[in-house]
């Protein structure tokens, strides 16, 4: 089933313990997409400037990636984010920001777009994911992903898109700003309330969880790498495998969700190992179902 | 089997963002033995003063805990805590501490206790705790927990300890903080160089990893309760559960600890409900085997 995102492309330059990667590809929906394309067909919608200085089509070489959506707009310029990580890596530190384009208007939908049964909305203000999502036809699994500044100062805007989502992706901190809560199973009871069916909550490499209308329906830890260099991106692919792998079995239900955190998991902990994408493009399919059996084999008692 | 513990028995001051807990019963003894009495005969090794407020005998009264380990020092004083947690609650805040007992000469083992064959050694000062280990003629599985004043302080002591002993279960900071490695797969690593066959580190809420020889070989989610009211003493029932589990099986293969850690996530998610012990004392074994179910089918995909 076709799987839309809409999300940034960003020039971002990263600092870790592990070194520094200075104007490297990144952005949400590049992550995304990367980690979504090797389960289904990805259509990307986004916005760069003339001075993006990647060849997009080089990067997704090979990859089930429709870049038709993505627009580059004259007079304006690329989204740039720089940032650094110290320590155990849990928090990143945004050093510097350049929204650029992505302070403009939302990007246009191709028209050969809007008939996408499986939509993510990545983490713009919350009007403009509204004003995304109007613009396909009938989906029939929206998720959404938000962060700290639009439940700061947007938070009415993000409530409407509350109503309108099947599904929200967000982190631990995140959940606890939205809600004043600071127990997270409280927390994602609370969000429930405010429209989505499923809410999954982030926990960084301490993995994640889910909650539907019967309350907790499944927990998972991180997978255990010993090779963290680089932690931008992880949550972006976490919602690409997640999505992806539900697009391709066209089903939403609660096993084919646990299965599909199970495979974000995965792309995740491949994210981190290297800086921006470069981990997950020199993977396969083949590579990430054999990390997902060890996944499956360190849960079980 | 029999299962030695020794550690501490205090008189707690406890603030959470649910109230206030003064002058309750605490100590890592005293968690531990009560979680790990649902599973196997405990026998507490311990001191206190003649101000002791608490009678253990109706603490503990029903329970198969055996308290002629209990020693009441003429002319000490009983070891004291006070402390805080804030917001989520996932660190606490020693507000004040008085050893009293637990600066002095360790207990005796008694006579009858030395064929103990599995034995925890809470946590205290490592030289202590190898100087009780001494006592025990020819334990099956022994395991200890430490805490970062040791790993500051006591280093040399501390790895001398760890030579002698089967397991090592201690936090993420601790682990951190005696390997210098943040990553905590590698700090899994280097902690087995020093010597114990399994490491088992907790993560709060989060909940713990188990590596051995072959690397991570376990990794589980912490319970997601939405009532927690006091962490205090969670990390010590995690370990009674475990080690009570183990004493039962006389089992310490792979799946045995796996099942154990399980039992171990679930009696700490018990206590971490109410303040002091009152949440695990007023539960039965079917209470925790009904949980451990929901924690397995929770964390199944």
């Amino acid at each position: 089933m076709p799987l839309l995102v809409t999300g940034s492309i960003a020039i971002d330059t990263v600092r870790t313990p592990f070194g520094v990667s200075e104007n490297c590809l990144g952005g949400s929906a590049v992550y995304f997409s990367m980690a979504a394309s090797f389960f289904s067909s990805v259509r990307l919608v986004a916005v760069v400037g003339p001075d993006c200085p990647f060849d997009l089509a080089v990067t997704f070489a090979g990859k089930d990636v429709d870049l038709q959506g993505v627009e580059v707009r004259t007079g304006s310029k690329t989204f740039r984010w720089a940032g650094s990580y110290h320590g155990p890596m849990s928090e990143a530190i945004t050093d510097k920001v350049e929204l650029n384009v992505l302070a403009e208007r939302p990007p246009q939908v191709p028209a050969g777009y809007k008939d996408s049964r499986y939509v993510f909305l990545a983490n713009t203000a919350p009007a403009l994911q509204q004003e995304l999502l109007e613009q396909i036809e009938k989906p029939a699994f929206v998720a959404a992903d938000t962060m700290n500044c639009w439940i700061q100062d947007h938070l009415e805007d993000l409530k409407r898109l509350l109503q309108k989502v099947d599904a929200l992706v967000l982190n631990n901190g995140e959940a606890r700003q939205l809600t004043g809560e600071d127990n997270l199973t409280k927390a994602a009871g609370e969000i429930l309330q405010m429209g989505p069916a499923v809410v999954i909550i982030k926990k960084g490499e301490h993995g994640s969880m889910m909650c539907g209308k019967d309350g907790v329906s499944f927990i998972l830890p991180g997978f255990p790498t010993g090779r963290v260099k680089d932690p931008t991106g992880a949550g972006d692919s976490f919602a690409g495998a997640l999505m992806g792998y539900l697009a391709e079995q066209d089903r939403t239900d609660i096993e084919a969700l646990k299965t599909a955190i199970a495979y974000g998991t995965v792309a995740a902990s491949f994210t981190v190992e290297d800086f921006s994408a470069q981990r997950l493009t020199s993977i396969t399919r083949a590579v990430i179902d054999k990390r997902f059996e060890t996944l499956r084999k360190l849960t079980r008692f």
